[in-house]
């Protein structure tokens, strides 16, 4: 962890992390992120039909003023289990409140992991107490939390801001998990932010959907997306006397939309077996939805990443999958570039230097596509990876 | 070819094929088929914005009453090529016209392989000249006619159909290619059905059309909608001195699903690098979209595939694929079969006997996913392919 940068802390807020036997490898499972004090606290979920229990109960508390803790397990989902799972969300907040001295109302959940199996309740309750007295305001909690909530991530994701709005030093700390069944909806996988900002639970809902939109829905490893998607912002407020407001707080949304952009593309960099990241930019769109479904088809293909994979520039697959995404365009309205390469402009092919186009592919481990349309003015920027031999050996032998 | 049954051939027609040059294998790569005299022909198309040329001319043509031909080529799409692909289209069948006596609009023309690269003409019209000279009403000129189609298919995809209808005896011949980027929104890779029934042209369209909605339309392999999507159907009349109505044409649109079906099915069968086959069952739908809106995400998830692959009876990808189908359906109103064995049922996980589930998938190459709804009445039977690595291997490589 030698380069690692060292993490800038929020006021207001303790973690930690223990082996609680979940995971079968025997590593950190299961984080506690706890706040001193009431926050208030704003969440995005995923809009999958089969949501996790502890989407359920999360959804139920947010927008709030009075969140003091999450509990976050790995190696279990909690998802697809009935009333049985909502009851052990509940059952887990219900232990942490305990200790904590608040409501259980007052705790959120968050579970990733294997679909469909009951939480080992026992060794939640253990955890979840031990967890809770190790909780320090020092950063090694922070880190040992970011380590509990990977599954098959190889690397944790962390990050941390410091900026001074109108003379007030206001902090931001995030984390994230995932590297499959990324294609979120609403949101990625798990991602917890925390700050010491001074913002009401309604700017703090919006400031973080529109975060979202712009970071974690605009990443996808695979396209599955998943049933436990869940991001969440507590926000401790002891920077400031008052709530942010003006260009104050729309300093603060930047801030927040900056940490989630980084976050959420370190996703597609761990996904499962990659070995390309792919920044997809699509320009000229007549709005951000029209240019979001078009980057989702060509992020999706399996017939494009896996050209990626073998460094092989066959733009016909990228062409074809925007083809397919649903939006009303003429070809002639269409350019491309390879990694800076023009392929096709206005409908049309353009000679190019295929052996020169697959060297740079081969050679660079970050590849950028974009789609250049002539329908108006909006563009997204999009982040995937490519298809591996790997990820299919990963994926053919999760559970069993 | 011992083990393929013998066809049986609808009255009116010739078939023939050639080595033009344009696969970079050497093998059959250019195809006619020919009626004797003016057919009625109708047909259905890719929903892909870039749609080929080939599509583009064929669409303009049909329903038609006087279709002569179709050319037919492999190892180059012409498709994103432009207006010039355009004109490579109608030169082609213009060329065929010639040969024939007939107006160029009587031909119709069908490509597929690699996207956005001009056909090589000179070999296009050596090759459709030399075709159209073997023609032959003889079994050898259809069997030639179904590889020259092939790409990367490692089996010809022929059936035939005779039945007697009123007293007539009806024939119906169909071919098809495909095994990759297959995902069809209107219909599938290539598809020809060739019968001597006589039917209006407006009749023949519905059923084709119907037909397609079965079949074609109820397949995948990786979800990646082609942009050379065709299915033609040609009817020489020469069974018969009446147009089929009633009953009898009920019974031909009977024999067009049905024959559709198999062809449809044994595209996924040949998916690349495939090595089972699932069928996907979803019951209990509110109306046929619904039902193939869920068939399509469970059908199109890498995770799932992965999984059956590996023989993993991780089931929770399944529930969860259909979560994000876009489907308004209740967790409660789910049930899930795997192979017979059932594992989730309204909405609550099952216990059984992961071993024995996961034998089951190892032993048998045909997988079975069996979704269950409380919504409706509706249901749709759905093909697809699990996902290897060998597919990966195939399609990492394959214009350099």
């Amino acid at each position: 962890m030698a380069d690692v940068p060292i993490l800038v802390l929020p006021a207001g807020f303790r973690a930690g992390a223990v082996k609680a036997g979940i995971k079968p490898s025997g590593g950190l499972d299961l984080a506690v992120l706890v706040a001193d004090a009431p926050c208030r606290a704003a969440g995005t979920f995923t809009t999958n039909r089969v949501c996790a229990a502890p989407v359920r109960w999360d959804r139920e508390r947010l927008p709030s003023g009075t969140i003091r803790a999450v509990v976050i397990n790995a190696g279990n989902a909690n998802a697809a289990t009935g009333e049985a799972g909502y009851d052990d969300a509940r059952e887990t907040a219900t232990l942490a409140a305990g200790a904590i001295g608040c409501p259980p109302e007052a705790v959120l959940v968050a579970s990733t992991g294997v679909i469909g199996h009951r939480l080992p309740m026992h060794k939640i309750q253990q955890g979840t107490a031990a967890a809770l007295a190790l909780a320090t305001a020092d950063e090694s909690g922070f880190r040992a939390a970011s380590h509990a909530i990977m599954t098959t991530d190889t690397v944790p994701k962390v990050i941390s801001r410091r900026e001074t709005i109108s003379g007030t030093v206001v902090t931001l700390l995030g984390m994230a998990k995932g590297a499959a069944m990324i294609g979120p909806r609403m949101a990625t996988m798990l991602g917890f932010l925390l700050t010491d900002a001074r913002v009401t639970e309604s700017n703090l809902q919006a400031i973080l959907s529109e975060a979202v939109e712009e970071s974690f829905n605009c990443i996808s490893v695979e396209g599955h997306t998943s049933t436990n998607d869940t991001v969440l912002i507590l926000a401790s407020g002891l920077a400031g006397s008052s709530d942010l407001s003006g260009a104050d707080l729309a300093a603060f949304a930047e801030m927040v939309r900056s940490a989630c952009k980084d976050l959420a593309r370190m996703i597609p960099e761990d996904g499962e077996g990659s070995t390309h990241t792919i920044a997809i930019d699509v320009e000229g769109c007549l709005d951000r939805e029209e240019a979001r479904s078009l980057a989702r088809a060509v992020a999706d293909s399996p017939l494009v990443k896996a050209a990626i994979h073998g460094a092989d520039p066959n733009w016909g697959r990228i062409v074809s999958a925007a083809g397919y995404a649903g939006i009303p365009f003429e070809e002639h309205e269409l350019s491309l570039w390879l990694n800076g390469t023009a392929l096709y402009a206005d409908g049309v092919p353009l000679p190019f230097d295929a052996p020169a186009v697959s060297a740079h592919l081969r050679a660079d481990r970050r590849t950028h596509i974009r789609l250049g349309f002539t329908r108006g003015s909006a563009s997204i920027r999009f982040w995937t990876c490519d298809l591996t031999a790997e990820y299919i050996r990963l994926n053919a032998d999760y559970t069993t």
